[in-house]
């Protein structure tokens, strides 16, 4: 049975993958990070987690994690993560990154939009993203995997199967979509405050936000072309939760139903993929790794709309997906059934 | 001092619209109408009135109430409004019709997104659609004034300033909003229950939402193009609020300044309008009869984002704004400063 | 592997103890009732559930669902509960039942509160009341097992040590417990709006919640003297989730710490449920059968705080903890990890 | 008119007060104060206040408070408020203090319960409690006015009428008391931030909460007897609003009926008061001045239900009755009508 680290374990992130590696029987968690002084127990942090796991969290060098873990998921900040990972890597742990250290395959594109010098250019373009419906096969035996971002599933499941067939037009893409607040993270900030968020909401990063590259690289990557999208987030007065509303203009004739058939062909036999034939609320997906999609014909356009659970498909339940693949284990072990 | 009446007063609108009344000194309410039996206190539908204002709400005929009142604001459901405004007319009431009852010029085009034939077919086409901003000219020596509808004002508001100048292309443009839940009303329904549409974001109506054709005829009007829209409407888990985030093509070079700029003349003067540099969130307008919109130049799109209080400046404070032009009072009077 | 039927399975209790049950590897569902027509699947009703389970919902006679099922969990109305019941018991169907209808120990007590007479008078009294932490021995060879009420497990489960051990005046103990607005069911009603009770919290039945007289009667048994408590339940805007503030006066010197000491002691071993040292959160409980509880002393009082999650710990969660035990497994199977 | 200045303009009450105050049309708003650099418009810290207001907040010192203002709202932290009221009064300006710095008569308390030495102990015991309904004569010449708590005023307009006539025991009374997130402040905490406290209630303080002396000392004053309280505050997810629910033994027979009529007469003609019939809800008062209040007889307890706004009546509006009262004005300026 692997043995398990947590890199930087305070977060909302780093919480619901412990409660999903709990639920994994081919998990052993032996280590957790935090750079909180005096190794504080996991449940002084998480208190949903008191009776259930308790493990201290500890500052711990990426060589002392080596001798205690053979996988680390790393969810670190950027930068703080590829730094970690580089050492991670030479000491023989296999990981899965969650930041976006590794996503972006040029590290010119990477310091354009995270203002920052990549740490270990090297790995870029050379790492596989880990979305398991458009890599699968790539996945299992890799050492490093980069674990997409949760606007970037959300966008990219929604329109791959469209674009790899070439039924839409790459460029001139519409994305709106809305985030629960869980998505800023667990640093206080006076904008992610309960009295400032609550019973509002409002666009942000406007044409600036990161996962914006990284939607349009893979996209290209999947379809052969040049993707180009208009992407904007929006802070939605909820805990959780990514619904993606996207307008694409189709190549050709593309009546509704056969758009229907083209998701429902695309992800057939997907244990995580539902294409459903009502609108999709976010509340269908919540504490859950499902991906429900479906489409409509509303005059030049299709409009696409999917939801996922941005802490969940969006990022610690897809993160063990890959671990699963890499491990040799059933993709859905610990995810299924909810 | 003119009699005042709210006709279906048990709804959000009604509410908001009282308590707006009750701030304007010019304005005597003299009756409110329920098809509830007993005539029940007003606060004891509105508790949130009590100590304030107390009136029974009433199962008034029009000529009843025609007795009572000079003004009459409709809160009824479409159809039930337009049975009995034509009588109120006729009894010589002067009509706020909050409804959508008088807004489309068409009968057709309203039988076929209303489903129900117009009971008062004449006077469509001849109703001026009660949006100040375009129309102030033209309400004050009106007897009926079609109220506009929450996303129609929001979307009209943000784009008309662009439409008029020519700037952007008349066609194809993409319009998703975001509302609060009053916006559905105050009868109990399975989706509009707390546990359903708390925590959670989803779109309805798409491309069949009855805005649709009311903001494609005001546009159309302002700009003398034919206007189209694909708009989709989204039920947000927040009390009141809408956010239109509105993507639409510049017509030759038309760079963010200057955008800003055409926005800022448009409504130079106007009391409740406020072009802002910061994205703007509802929260910003809750509670208030303001409309506060900015706009984002990406890639090849004009993003438009604008924000009202639907059941305030999308419904009863543009009201009291027509009710206060027709009965030749200061429009900001019960409105401003608040 | 028992054949498990879900009786009234359209609202929320339903679907959590549908979700725990697939969790469950020693369970199959093989029935789903509604009165709804046309038998929907039950996709289409908890649309969480497409892509991981679909059945039938189906307008079940007793005598169809003792064909399909060994066991049933009965999700119907009070009173309609148990005029099912009695006719499943008959059939050799083992019944969890989640109604209240034989919580009571007299019809005359029941017929009080519940304002009708009761179907099945004569197993009230014999039945035993499902709470496993106070009478696991008693649950395994029961045929029916009345599962508590959600403000009754947590006002129990929080006293039940200190009125045990005689520790502190068993009358005039004040519960002031808030609950999420899921426990007001699914039904569409005015009071469970969104808009209605969304930022708002108030009081609800004041002096007649039909959980006052389980708790003091639970309670009187597992202290052997009379039992008297002031209890006043409250909606919050939340989905789910109870918290019970309760204010007890001590019997003689209790300090804190053994205060503290007596509830650890009391539930050693206990899998659900954890004494915490912070002051407890319902987010901490939020989707599991965990019970957090903990004591101050304050003045001349016991505080004591305790949370759960209403459709989980305090419906469906101790429903399948009962199921396990009746059929002989793991009482934590399904339940555990979270 | 008086020049009025805001110090400490960027909290969330300070919002509220000036919200209130441009409604008030007997007054100037001359200064508003921050300690952020650069002197930044007032709706870049109040978007909402666009277009509707705008004043530089500058970092003043007292005397040039003095020099622009004839009145001063201070909204300063406990501790700094003091500091600087000293000097506003020595530069003849008035003050009505949100603080809570000259809410105790003794600076032993205030040490003991605010960890730190007062700052200006000569005044404690000789300012008056700005409680209007209580004490509406002794505010109208101060100088200086201590604006209560918001959990203090909710539980002393709820109790004075029963212990002024010594209707209920003194001590041993529990208030259990419920806020929304904004009571909390405005400054980025963990414990605030919306993924931490929304879809969650808890009880925060327990028996330590530094409203507790200030309701006992008044509500000792008002009664002539040694008053004392359990209070439980709890932070509720919602953005505003308190509701108390109390406890109390009647002393001699007091049914329900005599209760309420108790609360009726003592709050008979005063303008934000209304003692009502049904359980009270905080949506009700939200954006508000009103108070509502009502009585249970249940079993041994009368169980008191009362809510305010906690930014309004229980901050910035109860301090605009302040004002109006010092500066002569009718008391309901700038509050109502609402």
């Amino acid at each position: 049975m692997p043995r398990v680290a947590v890199l930087g374990a305070t977060g909302y992130t780093a919480f619901e993958l412990i409660r999903i590696l709990l639920r994994n029987p081919e998990v052993q968690i032996t280590a957790a990070t935090t750079r909180q002084e005096g190794s504080p127990p996991i449940s002084s942090i998480h208190p949903a987690l008191t009776g259930q796991f308790d493990l201290a969290c500890e500052d711990l060098t990426p060589q002392q994690i080596a001798e205690r873990a053979d996988f680390a998921f790393c969810c670190l900040p950027h930068a703080a993560s590829a730094a970690v990972i580089s050492e991670l890597l030479d000491g023989g742990v296999r990981v899965v990154d969650l930041s976006a250290d590794y996503r972006l395959n040029d590290p010119q594109v990477y310091q354009q939009w995270y203002k920052v010098e990549h740490p270990d250019p090297e790995r870029l373009g050379k790492t596989v993203y880990g979305l398991p419906e458009l890599y699968r096969d790539r996945i299992a035996d890799q050492d490093l995997i980069a674990n997409p971002g949760c606007y970037t599933s959300t966008s990219i499941l929604a329109l791959a199967p469209f674009l790899k067939a070439g039924l839409i037009e790459p460029t001139g893409i519409i994305i709106d979509a809305k985030s629960g607040v869980s998505g800023a993270g667990r640093s206080p900030k006076l904008g992610t405050l309960y009295a400032e968020c609550n019973e509002s909401i409002s666009a942000y990063g406007v044409g600036s936000h990161r996962h914006q590259p990284e939607i349009e690289q893979v996209l290209t990557d999947v379809s052969g072309k040049q993707v180009d999208v208009v992407f904007t987030p929006h802070l939605t007065p909820m805990d959780r939760g990514i619904l993606a509303t996207i307008y694409a203009k189709p190549l050709g004739d593309l009546p509704e139903a056969d758009a229907l058939a083209v998701l429902r062909e695309f992800y057939a036999g997907e244990p995580f993929i539902s294409v459903v034939k009502d609108l999709p609320s976010t509340k269908h997906v919540t504490g859950t790794n499902n991906f429900h999609v479906t489409v409509r014909r509303t005059k030049g356009y299709l409009t696409i709309l999917a939801v996922l659970d941005n802490l969940i498909k969006g990022a610690s339940g897809v993160a063990v997906q890959n671990f699963n693949l890499m491990a040799g284990y059933n993709e859905t072990l610990g995810l299924l059934p909810v």
